[in-house]
């Protein structure tokens, strides 16, 4: 454990059982470092993630504070954090055809897929296992893959993961189907959604039968003030679905506030959040915030994915499950497919022990940030009538005009002028929530289609 | 198309359309032969598929004569019958434990997998499609892999597929899920199922709040007299899944007789017909019978599956989907998972159109039929006490008692002298069905494994 993360453990554990309380004002890093025998560079980053997960919060001119409501109750067991993710289902075919530049959220940059390690990680799993690869599994996934996963949330999302309670789906598409059936069979009746949200997320929860509220979100994510049990039995039989790491698609991150009344909310027998934390792992400003799985591992099912960290072609996902759920989950797999292709899994599994990932991961990260800064910059300094947002993590941003509408006409002059941007309205169910918006995504471009669709983008701006 | 393959279609059609009637004598072998200017050799070949498909019977001392019965109505049109197919959804791991012989069902034989031939289909796919493997794909499934199923089927199974209406999925078992949802989202209240049958095909169709009624099997397969539609609406709103090839787990094969009166039965708006065609590649004893899909494609679902021909742990399947249910299994699949793994699908259709398919299946059959052949010789000539039938086709049998049950004493036996086989009875809803029967799997074993097992059989059968 590095020393910045034993400090920011210890300050994080002290504001969350309520020793340093809300409102106290931190030495400053000089002091702190002397009295720790620290360097004050390792002050800082300790600091500087605290201050990006909200547990504390910098007042300018006065110092640093413990944030209000950051103190979680004694009950509440805060491990520590980190970045992960899965999800996004976007539609089929997302390659730039003809001349058009297409922003279509969630899609990696395949061009830096590491074919040869992917392949050496093939050669290796075939040796390993041979012609097992090649049968009937179990519908949890290969062993070696689920601890190779676990060990992984440990080292980089600083999540307790037991293998045990990991199962390997088809996707998140086919981790929320699954849960869908789970829940239903649980006596849920309800199932909260952000106001935006995927459509095709909706449609998997109505299609089992479950009633759906929905809830808006704003610059800090879910407006959890807006979630309402209704009837007398409080949250029991309440699902929420969020995606506090980078909401699809506004972007925004939900604010640790928020995260700590979801999880006092949804910790009840019979209440359930599910953490859609699809791309996490490409965190630009700060380190990212504590997971709703680590604040509450009993209530909180935690979705990640290889789609948008590796490739969406994979089609590999997992989900890991409160204890009291992880034979439904199985059942459930084993009963809509058996078990995801073994051949699939053990090359996966050999890419993580070998620490591929974790490289490809690193680059890409670094890829996507200079990607974002561009954009970004762009717009700042090129593009004044509308505003780029919701980009501190992930795949995508979203860019808000200044005025005019997100309207028919305005996609028609994108289309005239060779680019697609995404109604966020689209993914709305309140037709007045988000028409100034459109979703930004660029994981997939190019630098060079990048500002050529940019400058596309700034004409049919100017109409 | 072969000499005897036209002598064979005209004699079917000629029956199928009436101008053949039941009962008429066909003229012998040699006169018919001279009569067409063909070789004798030919003219039995024919004659010898239709004995074995129902469309005549041999009367010994008498001649061959159109059967009874098979004269289907002018409506139906007989189209050119083969072998296919899935399912048998068995548990994981059944590779050989310690020193037990594990009997179990619908496992291939994984050590002639065509490693070498497999790795040139991935090489020369990943040159072919490059980072396209990697993408979001389309839910139906790769072109390419829909075509080289389709001509497949055209050339083995004589069945008219059109690629637009195949649907791929992770096997038969997802299959089987996605047809749930789709039938109970268009009305169907009832499905009819074989008795004995795979227990988690009763729990897929249950779990979509489908009512269940099951009808008994005989040695002709599904009894189609004891399906009864109920209610007013005549058959609208009921789907039959049956295994015609290769009934499972009793080994039967649906007589044509059957046949032709399931799809009179079923040809009814809102009513459908499942056929599961899951290992009629390895049928062994003269030529297979005509599919149900090539009767009536209208109102047949049929699914076929590379799990028993290749590998499970492809978890490769397809649907054959009638017109009208195209769009909704397309929805279905994307809301499931999306889409099967691209890079295994790529290299299948590289595998079926380099012919190193069907050259597998060709060997595959032989060395099948050579286990078959072995088990069949061994309980005729060394085990007195039991019979060895539904052997005709696939990976497995039955065995029937003579005398005594298959009941827990017999299985504690078994598994004291270390050999696992599996109870019928398991299967049944009706507990006086199958009780002498268990299931004799043996496409996995070698040669040795399987005398082996065979003599712990008979001395667990001595009790």
């Amino acid at each position: 454990v590095s020393k910045w993360r034993e400090l920011y453990q210890e300050i994080r554990t002290g504001i969350a059982s309520g020793q340093i309380p809300a409102g106290t004002k931190l030495p400053s890093t000089r002091d702190l470092a002397d009295e720790r025998k620290l360097s004050r560079s390792t002050v800082i980053t300790a600091v500087d993630q605290l201050t990006a997960e909200g547990f504390l919060e910098s007042r300018p001119g006065s110092g640093t504070y413990v944030a209000l409501g950051a103190g979680g109750p004694g009950k509440l067991s805060f491990s520590s954090p980190r970045r992960f993710a899965s999800g996004g289902t976007t539609a089929p075919g997302a390659r730039q055809e003809g001349g058009l530049i297409d922003f279509r959220s969630g899609q990696p940059d395949l061009s830096c897929f590491p074919w040869s390690r992917w392949e050496k990680a093939e050669r290796q799993a075939r040796l390993k296992y041979g012609s097992d690869l090649l049968r009937y599994a179990k519908p949890e996934g290969l062993p070696g893959l689920r601890a190779a996963i676990a060990s992984y949330l440990g080292r980089v999302r600083g999540l307790s993961v037991d293998p045990e309670r990991l199962l390997v789906c088809n996707g998140t598409t086919q981790a929320i189907s699954l849960l869908a059936d789970i829940f239903a069979s649980v006596g849920v009746h309800t199932v909260w959604l952000e106001d935006p949200v995927t459509a095709d997320i909706v449609e998997i929860f109505r299609g089992r039968g479950l009633g759906i509220h929905r809830a808006p979100v704003d610059d800090q994510g879910l407006m959890t003030t807006e979630l309402e049990p209704g009837g007398a039995g409080g949250w029991a039989g309440h699902v929420c679905f969020v995606t506090p790491s980078h909401q699809f698609p506004t972007g925004a991150v939900l604010s640790l506030n928020r995260r700590v009344q979801l999880i006092e909310n949804f910790q009840t027998e019979g209440a359930w959040l599910i953490e859609d934390d699809y791309d996490s792992e490409f965190r630009f400003d700060g380190p990212p915030l504590a997971t709703l799985a680590s604040l509450d591992p009993s209530r909180v099912v935690y979705i990640g994915t290889f789609s948008k960290t590796l490739a969406p072609g994979l089609r590999t996902a997992y989900i890991h499950l409160p204890e009291s759920l992880v034979e439904r989950g199985r059942q459930g797999k084993w009963r809509n497919d058996l078990h995801n292709v073994p051949l699939i899994q053990a090359a996966l599994a050999e890419f993580l022990d070998r620490g591929y990932y974790d490289l490809h991961v690193r680059t890409m990260r670094k890829l996507y940030q200079r990607k974002r800064d561009l954009i970004r910059e762009t717009f700042r300094d090129h593009i004044p009538g509308a505003v780029f947002t919701g980009d501190s993590a992930g795949l995508h941003g979203r860019v808000i005009l200044g005025h005019g509408m997100v309207d028919q006409p305005f996609l028609d002059r994108c289309q005239k002028v060779g680019v697609r941007v995404y109604p966020v309205a689209a993914h709305a169910a309140e037709p007045s929530r988000g028409r100034q918006d459109f979703i930004l995504g660029y994981g997939h471009l190019s630098f060079e289609e990048i500002i050529e669709g940019l400058g596309r983008l700034r004409r049919a701006l100017e109409g």
